[in-house]
């Protein structure tokens, strides 16, 4: 089924970058559901389903790769017009590589889906309608009217955002790296420091403080920058900038636990430190943040380290629009108390349906499994994308979602085999299931960890070796051919030029 | 003497290129000068000469190219850290290129100069001192102090500013295309409107309107962008938005005069606007736009156009450093009736020097040569760099700048022909010769023309021949190996995978 699975989106896909918006040569789709007729030109009958998708991160970008759009009506609602290849962000903040090599627009994703530049602001799911905005401004430089989007299956997948955590200064103050275009301007940022320390005049510890960079937050990302960041001073700075610069430069990375990357194993973290150390990273471990001024990071010790940029991922919050729903929905409230932070996600069941909704999927990091929770990951999201557009593709209805509640069914086909899952009439959804393939993660100094814990397979690497794989990794995922080459051809010109220090 | 020149400067330009930072294979350049010694690491000494120069455009660059660095202790001041190729800005707005492919940074176009990220806000033409403000802000928000820098000789090129001609609305209500940073937001806004006009229920008329795209000025700025932008419409817009979308887009062109690109003959201004037409864009002639509104020009009679997008490209003004100084300066006022604005350039004689100031250097758009006025083009100013470099390089003391004043003077040396220009103690230096390499534009549909005219040589051309020849001598004429390698994968990008759409 797996298998199938595969060769059936493959199918889709071929026949969708073949013959973008041709409805003719659908037969390998239409034979895959078993229905052997061709589908008609028209593009709304009683058979199409109207899907809302909000979001273009990993979760929609997977789903509007696999949906079948001869069979459904997609809607693609995101104040971002592209999907953006996330853990490569730190490395575009220094220039390893750029912007547009990680991003691919939703039109180009899928030219059959309709996308719209807005934000969902509520999700009515009695009357089944998203009141949206508009995400730009009229030449006025006012907002356009709001307005209505009618569907008949709603999926969830707007990730999340920076958070605070309650820290004062945090939005004045850091930069994010959340965002394509919180990387732009981290990236320019870390530049004119460098500018600034030149200046004539500029004192010996005024040239310490603003070449100083301060890392919060000992995930993926915080370390992936430190370690890019380190490169760079060690690499190009160097070439470009005078010893009296390059020998002030410092890297310090915070972390309020006693460990960093916490989802790998702990003799993995203890390489990850080792490499932060050898490429001049100095890492503060248990140490908390109690505020941020301009230029200025205060530790709950009362100890303050002044810098010249303060890059701020030491966590995430719910968007206002799962707050909403989440809020608006009785049935949510049973599992708040199984969460840290009340209302921080939606509670979904195995078949990744909203609990207490209606025909509402939910997915990636705005969504969270009951009882099993999973990590925040593109990995997890991507392969729910790709679960929900399976779902729908088979005709699935969803229904209700709630672990009291029958799973999605739809009406049996010829084609079914008669031990499939249902009394031989209906067939039921297999509920998600999520394929860890390993962990990831780039430590600086040509260096990268990778664990894979599958059955019984249990790998764990370091080092350099573990950077090619990382390489051969993420370039073997970048979503489409023109992301492959573009993401080559960067590394390749870093290597030969070096990153590139011009501002605008 | 040209070819040795030439020679000179290569052999200067490939020991930098070789060993950027070593100070003792400079018998080249010592050679070169007839000294035969070698020079010594001292950064200061009264053999050497502090150069001053301000920008970073075609002028300053072509200048810290050729400047011998080993004589010269060297000031970039310029709030812009990198060169721009300007002739390719029109291209970048619509993502034909990419914006880094079109800079180099200052200090990688020669390391061995000190780059001032500054606003020179006056110059002391007595004093010999520069009076400096960062350009860039603090962590605290505020630009830092300001700051002196001392010369003995100062090479003013900081080009000119975008203009409104007292036409209201131009500043808040249009895109300049000057600096990369309009191209950055020009692109952005490009691509917004077409979402804005997908929009669910965004009107016809709306539609019709955001997707309609005025330029004003007909000179190479306005006519590339026009002519990319309608290539962008026919060949990638097509492919990413809905056929009502591609019907509804129009780009206007509006000229005062009854011709575009008036510096070319005049049967290729008519090929030209034969090719905007047959790429879609509407030329209006002899239409003087009275004022700019929101999404809205007027023009003198009275007609509105209603548009999503205005771009300006209508004039350039003097910078205010320029008009501080040509005011502080009692002799550049009898220049002043020779221009049609006064103030508006610096005048200079012709050896580049500003009349009436003692050792300063004017070049490029922001400086106006007596009674054989030069075009305000990036090939004047690339010259003008390269010769302000070269006068430098031979130690020619420059003097007071005036038609009334003796010419920049050197002392003989003993490799110096008996019959060179001077009494035998001293040698005048020749005056600047600008060397025309003719005339490039592109007018949109993979056409361009091309005019050259130099002694007897006369060739006109136009149409998709040219067009190869536009893009062979802009590809040479990049500035760097890595400015060629960029510019010819973006090319090719393009031509395969389209121009992205992804907005940040």
């Amino acid at each position: 089924m797996q298998l199938e699975d595969t060769l059936g989106d493959a199918a889709l896909i071929l026949r969708r970058s073949l013959s973008p918006v041709s409805y003719d040569d659908s037969l390998l789709a239409t034979t895959q559901e078993g229905e052997g007729g061709r589908l008609k030109l028209r593009r709304s009958s009683a058979a199409r389903r109207t899907v809302l998708v909000v979001g273009s991160g990993w979760a929609a970008h997977a789903l509007i790769k696999v949906i079948d759009t001869e069979r459904h009506d997609v809607y693609v609602v995101s104040p971002r017009n592209c999907f953006c290849f996330t853990p490569m962000l730190p490395s575009s903040a220094v220039g390893t590589v750029e912007f547009r090599s990680l991003l691919e627009p939703v039109r180009v994703s899928n030219p059959e889906v309709v996308y719209v530049e807005a934000n969902v602001l509520e999700l009515d799911t009695q009357r089944k309608t998203a009141l949206c905005r508009p995400a730009i401004a009229l030449p006025s430089g006012e907002l356009g009217p709001t307005f209505e989007i009618a569907y008949d299956v709603a999926v969830l997948a707007p990730g999340e955002q920076s958070a605070t955590l309650g820290v004062p200064g945090v939005a004045e103050h850091s930069f994010y790296l959340k965002e394509v275009s919180d990387a732009v301007r981290l990236r320019k940022r870390v530049a004119e420091c460098f500018e600034l320390a030149s200046l004539p005049g500029t004192s010996e510890e005024d040239m310490s403080t603003l070449l100083h960079f301060v890392v919060v937050g000992g995930g993926p990302t915080g370390v992936e920058f430190a370690g890019t960041l380190a490169d760079y001073v060690r690499r190009d700075v160097a070439r470009t900038y005078s010893r009296a610069i390059v020998g002030k430069v410092k890297v310090t990375l915070i972390q309020s636990a006693q460990t960093i990357l916490s989802q790998f194993a702990k003799n993995l973290q203890g390489e990850a430190l080792a490499s932060l150390a050898g490429a001049g990273v100095e890492v503060r471990l248990g140490a908390r943040v109690s505020r941020l001024d301009a230029g200025c990071v205060t530790l709950n010790t009362g100890e303050t380290l002044h810098c010249g940029v303060i890059v701020w991922s030491a966590g995430n919050a719910a968007r206002p629009l799962v707050r909403s729903i989440s809020e608006s929905l009785h049935a949510q409230r049973a599992f708040e108390a199984d969460t840290a932070r009340p209302g921080l996600k939606l509670a979904v069941d195995p078949w990744l349906r909203v609990v207490g909704a209606q025909d509402v999927l939910a997915l990636g990091d705005a969504s969270r499994m009951h009882g099993a929770p999973l990590p925040a990951t593109a990995q997890v999201a991507g392969q729910q994308g790709a679960y929900a557009a399976r779902l729908l593709n088979r005709r699935f209805d969803l229904g209700i979602g709630g672990l009291d509640q029958p799973p999605p069914w739809r009406a049996a086909a010829a084609t079914d085999a008669p031990s499939s899952n249902g009394d031989g009439t209906v067939v039921a959804a297999g509920p998600f299931d999520f394929l860890s393939l390993g962990l990831l993660a780039y430590v600086g100094n040509d260096s990268a960890l990778t664990q894979l814990d599958t059955g019984d397979v249990h790998v764990q690497l370091s080092g350099r070796f573990a950077f090619l794989l990382w390489r051969s990794v993420y370039l073997t995922k970048q979503v489409s051919l023109r992301n492959r080459v573009l993401i080559l051809f960067d590394w390749m010109k870093t290597r030969v030029f070096g990153r590139d220090i011009s501002q605008f």
